[in-house]
Parts: C-alpha cells; sequence; structure tokens
C-alpha cells in the first residue's frame, strides 16, 4: 500500500444505519425525536445565520437525486437523497439518504452519516414542531394517509410532541397498513384502519399525507376539510409530485420551510406566484401570526429542507460522540507534508545516493535524472 | 443492535485514499493519467447526453465548500470539495475532496471515493488533454508556476500526454519546488527551478499555473508571453481568485469547460459578458477550431467541471471492480422490507400473544394495544 501512515486521528466519523439505530435505541425513539424536534426549532429560530438554497435535482423518469446543502458561519451540512417510487420492485426503499457535516473553517467532513433512517426522524420532528405551532390546541385524532416508510416515526412523533392519542390510517395498499398497526402495537396509540382516504378524515384534528407516487395526485380534496383541521402535507416535494388539490390551499393558511424552494416543490406548485404564504420560523420566533382563530385550516406544505438535516446531522453527531458510536472513516489523506500529495503515489524505491542533494539546488540550477518508469 | 441483518452484498463500495493509491501503484501513475484522459476525452464527445449545471458553492472568508453534481441517463454523480489556501497552517491539504457515482433508475450510491488524490489526477489529465489539442505540436518545454499538491500531477500527466521534456518551475515559497524536484527526480523529466515567474517562463511553450491563494493575483502578465503559447490556467477557479492579467486573456484563443461556470469561477470573471470562448468538447469533436496558426496564443481557462468527475469515478468504479479493491460500505439499510423502515427501530421484545391477530385487521376495525414506552 502506497500510502501516508495514518499518524494521527482520522477526523471524519462514519454512522451506519446499524450505528443511527443503536443510538435511537439507546437514546429511546420518543427522546430522540423530541430532541431532534427541539434541535430543529433552534436552528428554525437563528434562521438568518444560514447560507440557504433550494436544493439542486437531477430528475429522470422515474426518479429524482437532490442534494441538499447549507451552512452558517461554523458548520456546513449537505445531504444526498432521492425519490423513487418503483423502488420496491427492486427490493429497495423509495427514499435513501445520506449526508455530510464539515468545517467551515478547514472544509474538513467530520461527520458521514445514513440519513435513511433519520430522514424519517428528521421529518416527523419536524411535522410535529409545525403541528404543535399550528395545529388546534387539544388535537387528538389524525387521520394518517399512506402508511409506508414514513409513516410510523411521524404517528410517533405527532404523539409524543403533540398530544396525538388517535390514529385513522389508510393506504392503497393494505399490506402497508397492516404492517403500521403491528409496528404501532404496544405503543399506546389507539389506531384505527379506515377503507379509504375520506374514511379516515372524518373526525380528525390533524390530516397528515405521506404518499410517494411521482404524479399530480390528488389525495385530498376540499370537501373533506372540517373548520379547524390542520394538514401536514409531506409526499409532495417535488414538480409533477402533489397531494393536495389546490382548493385545499385556497382554503387554508399555508406554511412552509423555506418559500423559494417550496413555491417550486410543494404542493404550492399549483398556486399563483402571489398566493401568499408564511415561512415557519417566522411563527416560532414570533414574527409572524400562525393559527388565528378556533376555525382555521392551516396547511403546513412540507417539503423538508437542508437546515432540518444540519440539525439532524449535528444532533447525531453529538449524540454519536457522547455514545461513542460509529467508526472513523479514511475519507481524506493524512499527509506528513499537506503540500505534498504526491507522496500518496510515489513509487517506494531505495533512496538513490544522489537524492539528497536536489535539496540543496539553488534557484536556477538544472537537475536531470535518468529516465525511468513511475511504477 | 436493533438492524436488520445484511442477507444480501451492500450495493456500496468504499475507496479510501489508500485504496486509490494502490489503484495507482498496480496500474502505473502514467498508464491512469493517460487512461483518465481517455475517459474524459470520450465523456466531453458526448457531452449533449449530461444534465449539467454549475456547481453550488458556500463561501466563507477562508475559503469554499462546493458541491458539483451531474448526470447522464445511466449514472449520477457528485462531489464534494473545499479549497482553503490556508490549511497548510492546520496541517490540511488546501483542497479536500471525495465524491459518488449512483444508479439514476433506483438512485443507490454505487461508490463512494476519496477525491483528494483522484481531482489532482482528474485535473492533470484534463489540463494534458485540453494541451493535446490546443498547443503547438512539437511543445516540450513547460513553466510551472505554483508548486504545492498539484504540481507533480501536472508534470507527468504533460510529460506523458503531451511530450513535455523539460519543465521551468517556481514557487514563491522554495520548499515546495524542492519537493517537486525530489518528487520528480527518475521521471526523466529535466526540472529548472527558477527564481521568478518571468524566469520560468522564458523560453517556455507551455505555461502551466497553478497556485492556491484565494485573490485576485497577477501570476501572468501580458508581456510574459510569445506567440505560440499555450497558458494552462488551472488555479483560477473562484469568484475573486485569479490568476491571469485581463491583457492575457485579451490577447489569447480562450477555451473553457463549461463556459456558464467559467463565466463566473475562472479568470474569465475579469472579462466583460461579450468576450468570446470556446468550451473544450466542441474542439474535441470537431465542432470548433482549436489553435489556428503556430503564432496563436492559447490559454485553457480551467475551473475544473463536474464531467471530469463524473469520468473520473467510472474510471476508479471499473479499474476497483477489477482489482478488487475497496470495501463494503454500510451507508444504506438493507430490508427485509423496505417499506419497513421502522423496522430498524422496532424494540425486540417477546411477539405478545396477541400479535398476530393484528394481520387479520379488516378495514374500519380497531386496535388499541396497551400503552407502553416504546423503549
Amino acid at each position: 500500500m502506497r500510502t501516508a501512515a495514518h499518524t494521527h486521528t482520522l477526523p471524519t466519523r462514519f454512522l451506519s444505519p446499524a450505528n443511527v439505530a443503536e443510538l435511537v435505541g439507546r437514546k429511546g425513539l420518543p427522546t430522540c425525536l423530541m430532541e431532534m424536534a427541539d434541535a430543529i426549532q433552534q436552528d428554525f429560530l437563528r434562521w438568518p445565520d444560514f447560507d440557504k438554497t433550494a436544493r439542486v435535482a437531477a430528475h429522470s423518469d422515474v426518479g429524482v437525486i437532490e442534494l441538499m446543502p447549507i451552512a452558517d458561519a461554523h458548520q456546513y451540512a449537505f445531504k444526498y437523497v432521492n425519490g423513487h417510487p418503483g423502488n420496491g420492485q427492486h427490493h429497495l426503499p423509495t427514499v435513501m439518504a445520506f449526508g455530510v457535516l464539515a468545517d467551515v473553517a478547514t472544509g474538513t467532513p467530520l461527520l458521514v452519516s445514513e440519513l435513511t433512517l433519520t430522514t424519517a426522524l428528521r421529518t416527523a420532528a419536524t411535522s410535529a414542531l409545525a403541528a404543535r405551532t399550528l395545529a388546534r390546541p387539544g388535537s387528538r385524532t389524525m387521520a394518517l394517509i399512506g402508511n409506508g416508510a414514513q409513516s410510523e416515526f411521524q404517528a410517533l412523533a405527532f404523539q409524543h410532541l403533540v398530544g396525538i392519542t388517535h390514529l385513522r390510517v389508510f393506504d392503497v395498499d393494505a399490506a402497508a397498513s397492516a404492517k403500521l398497526v403491528r409496528n404501532l402495537a404496544h405503543t399506546g396509540l389507539h389506531v384505527t384502519v379506515c377503507s379509504s382516504t375520506a374514511h379516515a378524515v372524518e373526525g380528525a384534528d390533524i390530516v397528515t399525507t405521506v404518499t410517494a407516487d411521482k404524479t399530480n395526485a390528488t389525495i385530498l380534496t376540499a370537501d373533506l376539510l372540517r373548520p379547524g383541521m390542520h394538514v401536514n402535507a409531506v409526499g409532495g416535494d417535488c414538480p409533477g409530485k402533489t397531494e393536495l388539490h389546490a382548493d385545499v390551499l385556497s382554503d387554508a393558511r399555508v406554511f412552509v420551510e423555506y418559500e423559494p424552494q417550496t413555491r417550486v416543490e410543494g404542493d404550492l406548485q399549483q398556486m399563483p406566484a402571489e398566493f401568499a404564504v408564511t415561512e415557519l420560523w417566522r411563527v416560532l420566533s414570533g414574527q409572524a401570526p400562525g393559527r388565528q382563530s378556533e376555525a382555521d385550516i392551516t396547511v403546513f406544505d412540507s417539503v423538508g429542507f437542508a437546515l432540518e438535516d444540519y440539525s439532524a446531522l449535528r444532533y447525531l453527531a453529538r449524540v454519536a460522540e457522547q455514545l461513542d458510536l460509529g467508526t472513523q472513516l479514511p475519507l481524506i489523506p493524512a499527509l506528513a507534508n499537506p503540500r505534498d500529495l504526491f507522496a500518496l503515489v510515489r513509487p517506494t524505491r531505495p533512496a538513490p545516493a544522489a537524492a539528497p542533494s536536489v535539496l540543496a539546488h539553488a534557484a536556477g540550477t538544472t537537475t536531470t535524472a535518468p529516465r525511468a518508469e513511475l511504477v
């Protein structure tokens, strides 16, 4: 191996899905969701500190791959995430993700982490954070439309952060609902499996939509809404991928994460540019009103914003250090002389007799070495 | 560990700097540079196949962190790369990088690789590819201004791809030049250490600038140029980071990688929007002329484009598979049921007697499980 010896500790920690699952297991899932929501809230409260940009998407016929960068003065984070609704046929998750936390002062990657599991955690934590702020106090029943990979995380976040006790669930695939029921046994949640979206929405205080089709679907129509409802729209997050009928938005107060991104990606993509929305951080910081009456219909048109991943990565980094989880990833070369990158590939050979003399070469002198193949 | 067993081979290969150094050692550095240049040329020749975008940069006072995504119909690639000229004081390289190659059809990350070493290889290969096309035939002497981490790679690429036999090198730090001389012993290159840029440029057929300061430096002025020279400007690659006096560009035919990016990042940032440049791929494919006379001064205003990293990552993936290099990286969870992400964090407990019955729940029925803490 032609490599510099690793003389110091590698700077990059790696967390696999198993590491993050162990982290969640040791902290407890409700604690993780609550602490992650707190971390997200703290970062949303210092919104102006961040260098924000809409994510960069590469679309294909079957899905999308996105990069989501963000930075403050101290740390930089990005997430890689795909969305491929047909991945089930390949025995792969619809959404897969990983991310990196880096040091702004030097560019060093400090953490490389799985974010497939973590995305479900931070999305649920953000949804519950928004609902805690926007839903009617005393909300106890949530309709949960779409019972796929993210649904149980939404359920538990709303149980522990918002006080939801009853779920009314629906999925076009009954097996997905059955899986949700199995997974939520022993959580204390009362789960009702429903036969349609309309059935699930009956009597709900909160409606969460978390479906995956990359189409302009109409999961929720305005006739299903009742005064006072809060709609947590998670699945419409990509151009051409919506869940709400435009009338749902027209009739509601609409809240978003980062307006420039949601205008393109959210259910909001159906609305004219002048349709007014409020960024959630402004409500959290008291700069804008949230719900203004018991009868308001509020919509959180969530698409997922890079700041949530920044918060999640920082949370993972902190807890992983406390619990000593993960491994060192040899991602960046450890060089004896940082300007001597060539040392990594310099052929090892016996030091030639004349070699030391090159050190003494004065400016303007010439050295001619015998031609030799490099390796 | 609360994780699904890895029942199948993980899809993601990881290459550390040591793995890539071993790959280079086994192939031979000249072969690697030549094969990488060929791979880049092949991909440049199918330029219209790619979904291209200027890279996304996060600037701070001391450096920049960038993401460079690109995709064709089959594969997606991105690079993370920083540029921090003051990193030497932290005993870190100025430029550190890693990248990912992914499957467009499913979003699966196929390769995570170090790209610190690889960036030096692909940058040198691209420079030599451009010079092979643009420099005067019979060019034998190259001035090499800036003798830092990338300089030896430039030297060897120009030796093996362009036919350079003599180097005239200069760096404001004499230790950097001494390091270059040591590293290039036994390569057959004749190296002259010079006392200034002007001294180094004397008699050169090609001038390569590869300096690191994040300033609008003027490394090369028009009075130093001679008819027929080719300038390979590598170090000016960021807003506010240039190497050439504007007159150098005015007097030359200027070639770039991807015009929208180079207008912002290259030495070209100094020129008015109407100043004409030619994208290299158009010359390679015969759609635009390159050098038109012996006396032309040609400039390759290189900033580094995502397609070069795509080509390099695909090359690494192919050779690493041939040589069986690298390790499996557990980046994406292996799930028995891809829609059951919750399985990763579901507490393991004795199966309760009633559990199987939830499978039989019909639509509209209700299950109420005893409330229990999740973990």
